[in-house]
């Protein structure tokens, strides 16, 4: 690992990923150089055991650019002008077709690869970093057509030092991707929970768990996801003339009362649930829900786990849906289809409330 | 309760919400009748218990209309035209101004109060009912003004047999309510899943949490969900017309590269987000997200619960995100802010990895 990833690394911008990439590396045994425009974050990261605050003299063997995504263009430009000759510089932006273009032109643009981890959390800044940040996660690696083929490795050993899934694809295809997965979901959610604003307490009250699952994205900042998304305003701008058309064929089929039309629409979003990757990367497994109430104080989710525990069946996923007006939650346990009898038996026998 | 709820309670309809309101009369030892079209639910739902076949002869107190939403109309008519002349009778659409238009003119219109549970399952039939679907769930009850104040005490003592909580809305209010907090979510969760149809694979590798929490709700019945939103058409069309034009004003600012007018679109959003309810119907509570590395086998959920349990910090909501590579899954707890870092270091001391 350590020859195709030499150190020293250097990161620029020790914000959550910056600072969680150094720290990845620092375990890994890698000499980490930490660069930013803010000196409490070099200190925070510097303190967490990030590495140390770059030098005059250092020379990296590879440049991670972790700043927000309208800096992103000049600090590779720049990463790119002081580094060595041997140096490859990488960014972890969103987006990735305008930083490339913003460095097209450059004459060292060969030791440029750009690379994007699918991981992050709703804090910032270097005391939510972690080591673990990317452990299991997808991380994209964009090769442009000009790049060496040693860049693209030393990113690549980087990925793996992080223990995050390398997913090669073009900056092209990559800024489509996320357009699809990511940006145009992101801003219908945020048009969809923007419809409650304003809207009387007693309509709210009849809130279920459906639309807190549709609109929960829509509580990222703002700032931030109006860089992310005006950033790859190409890729959304078409997907989201696709939505627009749909969204018309839909209005009509409600007001003229076209419930096959309406039907077919919402067939094609059901085929679109089920295209999505399941558990590993494996097709979608058909789960069943169990629910069960719950005591809202501590120590009664612990008794329900272990009792899940001893029934012998896995859980696939979990949710907790507080009712408005009861000092009970309702868990929804999802289980493979075929395990919910018996883990129902299993819980009743125990004393548990449940339900299908 | 049984003064306000005299019995029997004829049930028509005998699927899952149905026999549940059965499970739950019975439980309070009200008789109750049975009617379905379907003999085989009939003798599903009389073998549970949930209580015995309508006889000729047989009047009900109350009479509770639990059938598909394109049928509602014509059976609470029936239900009308057959009962006794004390007998009321209520529904559990999730449309309610397209039933009452139904029997606007039926002379014994003041016997009907339409109500709304909301509580349900993806799974459908008296096989899957439970006492307990409306544990904690709001229901609305839905009195028009030719309602007589005995129909309306008899819906809403039903309501507390059943353990929901009432929420009064006039019809025409409540389905703009379902519009505004269900159908729309439903609607536009259903295109954006639709968005995800025929994507490559490696495109689809990129998918994260995000996206599948604003498609969660469209993987319901294209069938049924094409009845009750179709049912609910001037509400969900008007609804659907705003957020239409607001996606052409998202569409226009990011095809225009105007930043300011993206951010505000998103904030917004943000600001519908804080109107949703928060636990037990009081203001949303900030929380922080914790996230720990849950190796995929039975038992470790339970040792997980068992130490979160012991730290005595609460759990408001857990998320598990699967990752696409690793035998591994990401288990995000949600606890109230500020208790973030005790139980950080609970569970650190006890061996798992984690970070915020």
């Amino acid at each position: 690992m350590s020859d195709l990833l030499p150190g020293p690394v250097e990161v620029v911008g020790a914000g959550l990923v910056g600072t969680s990439i150094a720290l990845a590396c620092q375990r890994a045994g890698i000499d980490v150089l930490l660069s930013d425009t803010s000196a409490e974050h070099l200190r925070t990261a510097s303190g967490l055991g990030a590495g140390r605050p770059k030098a005059p003299g250092d020379v990296a063997a590879l440049v991670v650019v972790a700043v927000p995504p309208d800096h992103l263009g000049e600090a590779i430009a720049a990463a790119l002008d002081t580094a060595g000759e041997d140096t490859v510089v990488t960014d972890v932006g969103s987006v990735k077709a305008a930083p490339l273009e913003a460095v097209a032109g450059h004459p060292a643009a060969s030791r440029y690869v750009g690379s994007h981890p699918m991981a992050g959390s709703e804090r910032s800044g270097p005391l939510a970093a972690s080591a673990d940040l990317f452990t299991g996660r997808p991380w994209a690696i964009c090769r442009h057509d000009g790049a060496s083929a040693t860049a693209v490795r030393r990113v690549a050993a980087l990925v793996e030092v992080c223990g995050a899934v390398p997913v090669m694809l073009t900056p092209a295809e990559h800024d489509k991707a996320v357009a699809r997965t990511s940006h145009v979901p992101h801003l219908l959610a945020s048009l969809v929970a923007g419809t409650l604003t304003g809207a009387a307490p007693e309509h709210l009250a009849l809130t279920g768990q459906g639309v807190r699952d549709v609109t929960r994205v829509a509580a990222g900042d703002p700032t931030l996801y109006s860089q992310i998304i005006g950033g790859n305003s190409k890729a959304v701008a078409g997907l989201l003339r696709e939505v627009r058309d749909r969204l018309d064929l839909a209005l009509a089929a409600v007001a003229d009362g076209d419930r096959a039309g309406l039907e077919s629409l919402l067939a094609h979003g059901l085929a679109g649930t089920r295209a999505i990757p399941g558990k590993h990367g494996g097709p979608v497994q058909a789960v069943s829900a169990v629910h069960v109430a719950v005591p809202d104080h501590p120590g009664e989710l612990a008794r329900l786990f272990a009792d899940v525990g001893a029934s012998g069946v896995n859980i696939e996923d979990v949710r907790i849906d507080h009712d408005p007006g009861r000092p009970v939650g309702l868990v929804e346990l999802d289980v493979a289809e075929g395990r919910a009898e018996h883990l129902l038996a299993a819980l009743e026998s125990k004393g548990w409330v449940t339900h299908r």
